[in-house]
Parts: C-alpha cells; structure tokens; sequence
C-alpha cells in the first residue's frame, strides 16, 4: 500500500477508536512507524488527512445511495441499502462523532458536508420514490420528505446520541459495532410504518439481526 | 429579579444566540452590566451556569413529560405535549447545539445528563404507553421502544443538524424559531403512522403550523 494510503487508513482507525480530537499526527506517525516529517510530505495537517477521508466516505455514500437505471427496485435491494448504510456509519464512525467539531475547525470541510448533505438527501429521496414505484413502500410525497430528512437526522446523529449517553470512556467503547448495528434497527423502525404487505417475517429477521438481543448494550436506558 | 437569576437569565440568552463556546463570562457581565466580580461571587465558572441552566431544562422537561395520574390522555393532550417539546427545544437550544462539547468539559454534567436521558425516556415511554390506552396510538411494546428512542434522537439532534448544514453564520441564524419548529413538524411525522383514525384533519392543521410554510428555512435541501 502507498504510503498516502497508510497514512489515511492508519488515521482512519485511530479517529474510530479514540475520536479525531484525541489524535494528533504524531499519533498518527508513531503508529506507523513512519517520520512525523514523511507524514507532513503527504498531509500538510491533520484537517487535510480528515477532509481526504471525508471524501471517500462521500463518494463510498454516493455510489450505493443511487436506484439501478435499467430495473425496479427488489425488496432485496432495500436490504442492501440497510447494510450499505451501516458499513459506512461503522467505518467512519469518528466523522459524525463530533461533527460540530470538524465543522468548526474547517470552513471547506464545513461546505463540502452541506453539498454531500444536499446531494445525498436528494439520492435518498429517489431511493424512496424507487422503492414506492416498485410497490414496497406505499407514503405519499410529503411523508416522502418527513421521512427522509428523518432518517438523515438518525444515522447522522446516531454516533454522536451513543457518545452522549456513554459515562465511562474507559469501559466499552461508546461506538461498539452492536450499538452502531442497533441505529439500523432504528432505521428499520421508521421506514416500516409505510412497508406494504409482502415482507413481514422478513423484516422480523432483520430488525432481530440489527437489534442484537444479548449484546451489552447502552438500551438499559429504558429500565 | 435577584441576580443570580439576572446572570442564569443573562447566559442563557447569549448561550443561545452565539452559542455557549463564544461567550465568557466577561461577556455575561459586559451584557448584564455588573462586575466580573459579582458574577464570581454567585458562580465560580461558566461551567455551574450551565450546569444550572440545564437542571432548569431537565425540571422543564420533567414536569411536562408526564401522564396525569387520574384521567386518561386526550388529543388535546397530545398536541400539548409537542408544544411544550418545542417550548424547551426553543428556550434551551444552546444545550444540544453542541453537547458534545459541554459533555466534554465537565463530568458532572455528563453523569446529570445521563440520568436525564433515562428518566426523559421512561417518562416518554409512560406517555406513549398512555396515548395508547386512550385509544390515540396503535403500536405494540418494541414499536413503542423504536418510536421513543427515534423521538428522543431527532429532538436531542435536532439543533446540531441545523448547525451543521448552516453555511454561513452571518446570514439568518442557523437556530431560528422556525427552523426549531420544523424539528416538532419532523416529530408529527415520526407518530403519525401510528395514530388511530379520527383527528386526521387536526393532525394536518398542526403540520401545517410547525411546517411554517413561505418561511426561510435551510430545507431548500431536497431540490
């Protein structure tokens, strides 16, 4: 692998697993066993080597948040865009962790986010609006947007509502692969009121493999 | 009015307009028009102004979020509690604009806001439960758990996806009354799918009052 490539892959899981905040590229360097002045070749700063990872987390959202141009939606891609959607929370979880943070710090980062806001939200629409065509979902257009803007405000929100609620740093990490997982059942939950009949038992399964039954989780919440 | 509570009063109020990382106590005094000294002299640090204000949010929060003990819900009942939602949104925005950050500072308050959520969400929980013994909801236990925590996602976010998609800060500000309208229009949206027929005209009255149509809002995002 390049070493560009090291470096953003390596920056990538440190972000994930102590939040950006507490990474500085010396951090970065140290755990790549590289120069903090090869670093600085590649990266000129840190919020460089995060605006390069927003990118690829934009492009990877961009290319499966799109309707196939040649064919009706399946109830099997619906799956597919629950998965697709907690691949890219889970592995840029660090980005929408502190997000008001790496907005505030950078005002090109800060417009590029509104352009991907802006862009993904109008793919998500079409998402809907295929999946209704294809008689999955039956919503009409403004519940189309309610519903939409509501899902964009859960999985954006998702990893920052888990930092917010977790009280111990030093105990399981606050953004656990089950707790992501359990966002996508919240997910599931706001788009089955509008599921047409069909799928139910599939659904059933999905919401219980997302929902992690036995998995330490923050959820004591309601007890 | 005595001046702790001019200087509580004072803070939230800058807090809210500019947010809580740009004001200093200097300012709250500046504002109030008292000494720097006087401030100290009822609260050591910015830190126990917020953490006063938020204990005020969470009694305001506490003392709507209920289920009177001795007669059923009512419709009227319902709209109540969104508009006291919003209330506390509005009045409080400065809190969830950017918990991360005031979690961060002070551990007190991140303990204090932990209880909080629980306590918030079993108390909305008691009320979803109480529409639904009153015949206004239909939903079973683990739709109800989704519904509340979704709930409890969107209005906690809701001011931190306004910021975030807020461009320029000189223009309107990103946290207008309007646009924390729409996040209880978004809320409407969420419980609509399990509401039981009989209001629907109701129901499209009061979205058509938090949507705020003709207003300035940033949800020019979908075209």
């Amino acid at each position: 692998m390049k070493t560009r490539d090291r470096i953003l892959m390596g920056s990538l899981k440190l972000f994930n697993e102590r939040g950006e905040r507490n990474v500085s590229t010396n951090h970065i360097a140290a755990d790549l066993d590289i120069s903090p002045g090869n670093l600085y070749y590649h990266f000129r700063n840190k919020q460089e080597i995060v605006f390069e990872l927003f990118k690829r987390y934009a492009t990877e959202v961009g290319a499966f948040m799109a309707v196939p141009p040649d064919r009706q939606l399946t109830f099997t891609d619906k799956i597919h865009y629950f998965e697709a959607t907690f691949k890219s929370m889970w592995e840029y979880r660090f980005l929408h962790r502190d997000l008001a943070h790496l907005l505030a710090e950078d005002d090109g980062l800060r417009k590029a986010y509104q352009s991907f806001s802006q862009q993904t939200l109008r793919s998500g629409k079409s998402v809907l609006a295929g999946l209704r065509d294809a008689g999955l979902m039956e919503i009409d257009d403004e519940q189309m947007d309610a519903l939409m803007l509501n899902i964009w405000v859960l999985v954006t929100s998702w990893a920052s509502f888990l930092q917010a609620i977790s009280v111990a740093s030093d105990q399981e990490p606050a953004l656990s692969e089950a707790k992501i997982k359990r966002g996508i059942y919240q997910l599931i939950a706001l788009a089955e009121p509008f599921a047409t009949p069909g799928h139910e038992e599939d659904v059933l399964a999905l919401k219980a493999e997302y929902l992690g039954k036995g998995v330490s989780d923050p959820f004591t919440l309601f007890r």
